[in-house]
């Protein structure tokens, strides 16, 4: 009856997707969506959308994560699919400086799926709204024939001075990270493999055991709030901030876009986890790749400027990574030798 | 490896969803969702949610649709899966007598979508924004294996004193209802008809003509922000409201259970647009059944103080359908003939 997306071309060539990528695709969609409200401060481009209200402002973020390509329910535990799914929208709110309190869940499932497999899932979820001090006021709950989709929506505020945003990086910043990095990206690697040799010989139960920290990374990913009580206890707020989800190059780089700058990161200074060295090793994987382009980690991404810098030189679970430089000096990486190489992102590994 | 919602039940017999329904199933896993925010005034269980931001109060709704239950690419129209997607939502904000400022849409979609699919989608989805006048500010682009998943967060603005809930209506009031009834069913049962058809002979076209109406009444409906204006204009503020999106009979019986009323409709006042008559008719349907029960017809079904009715009572697209009762009256259907039924709700249709 329709073809979808061929009427109005005639014999003109269609775009495949592909082409576009994720962030190309977004941007080319929403380039005529215009803001009309005078309460829209930030839409699209930032971790989180930004709403005006009198002395505070709102601010929203949405994800969804969809079965069998954001999380696979042979090795996921649903509890904590339920809390991996609230927590990387918190992420984003944090990722602003700003503080969530609200969350509306969304759920399409399919028929196979029982009340207590359900309550699992919403056990995950309401423990991470009590771990981090948020309501769940909403949703809607929906069927699918194949496979599962979470769409979450976080709503959080903040005081105007206090957002941080990702495009205001300055020349001379130090640029920092939290926690360490690439250790969920190995911790999916890990879950594969033992997937793959449990679906050759279902006789073999998975080889977990040790290796806690990496999968727990993956599977139940925690959001930084701790690292946001730190900075305010120093009293110190980041010139930008964003949240890892992409892998700290990709990330990285949509600060320095977004701020109009250029970055120089310190191999040597990238934390990663000895857990996650070793298991990079066993797969015979690059550990700073892991930790350049893993992703998912949900750790936070931020620069500050130099006088604030001094608090944060020796704490622990903090890492100062490199410096902000003018555009002109391009994005670079030093490795150990002081051979320089150039920052690259991913592409949308999705699609 | 894991069998989901059966880790902890051992031989428990496990409930399917169904046993349940939709509105048994979120009540069921939200139990225990208690708010830990001041600002958090109210959760779930009604159109949308309720945050208080000083003096005006932020109203969330969210809303997923699914490919193959919500929607039929083969003959919806992309532009119209759009602003469907957005007006559905806005619905649930003008529900509660607010005004949707912002949008979040979140879409996952299989690699089988162009670039141009997506336009015309977003096209649809930038129309609505437009004549509604709410702003696009953020999202989520995602894959997904089969099928494509729209997911909808509405955001708007309302005085404390304007809210309007569902659990406040009061005995003797007038139930309202905008617009009419039941055509969005029966542009689905027609538009389900004629893909049948040419499934099964692709050289048949679909006879659509002349049915304009009831087609676009499922395909684009509309969200009544005009009858907000309207009772705006006559300073009537409804004691409760609700949109209608399960159908009238089970959208009022929310409003009764939740304010502990009971009603009488009376059948002949319910509005029902000629071309819907005549389309029940040639499918043998009971009109006044697709009316009750069809559902998605987005309306505003809303009731009003007794001192307040005079201005609505011969005003065009605004039915007077029947009085709101005390509880042990039950919820009545009066008959042309003057004989009484009781007014049931439908289960879960997509489950």
């Amino acid at each position: 009856m329709i073809e979808q997306g061929s009427e109005k071309t005639g014999t003109k060539q269609l775009t495949p997707i592909s082409e576009l990528g994720e962030f190309g695709l977004i941007k080319h969609l929403t380039k005529y969506a215009n803001h009309q409200n005078s309460s829209t401060v930030k839409g699209i481009g930032d971790d989180a959308a930004i709403i005006k209200n009198g002395d505070h402002y709102t601010v929203v973020s949405t994800d969804m994560l969809v079965e069998g390509i954001h999380f696979d329910l042979m090795y996921t535990p649903l509890k904590h699919l339920g809390y991996k799914s609230i927590v990387v929208n918190l992420s984003d709110i944090y990722a602003m400086n700003a503080e969530p309190e609200q969350v509306t869940v969304s759920i399409a499932i399919s028929s196979k799926f029982t009340v207590e497999a359900l309550e699992e899932l919403y056990d995950g979820i309401l423990t991470a709204c009590k771990n981090h001090e948020v309501d769940l006021v909403g949703g809607d709950t929906s069927s699918s024939r194949l496979g599962m989709v979470i769409s979450v929506t976080a709503i959080g505020k903040v005081k105007e001075k206090a957002i941080t945003y990702r495009n205001t990086a300055q020349v001379g910043d130090y640029i920092c990270v939290s926690g360490d990095l690439g250790a969920a990206y190995l911790g999916l690697q890990l879950l594969e493999r033992e997937k793959r040799i449990f679906m050759e010989n279902p006789q073999i139960q998975p080889q977990l055991t040790g290796n806690d920290y990496i999968i727990q990374k993956q599977l139940r990913p925690e959001a930084r709030k701790d690292i946001l009580e730190i900075l305010n206890s120093y009293k110190i707020q980041p010139t930008a901030m964003i949240d890892i989800s992409d892998g700290l190059s990709s990330d990285l780089l949509h600060i320095c876009h977004d701020s109009n700058v250029g970055c120089r990161v310190m191999e040597e200074n990238v934390p990663i986890h000895q857990a996650s060295y070793q298991m990079a090793m066993e797969f015979n994987l690059n550990p700073i790749s892991c930790a350049l382009s893993g992703g998912e980690d949900y750790e936070l991404l931020f620069t500050v400027a130099p006088d604030d810098i001094k608090p944060l030189e020796d704490l622990h679970g903090i890492a100062i990574i490199g410096r902000i430089t003018e555009l002109e000096k391009g994005y670079l990486l030093v490795g150990k030798t002081g051979r320089e190489d150039t920052l690259t992102a991913q592409g949308w590994k999705h699609i």
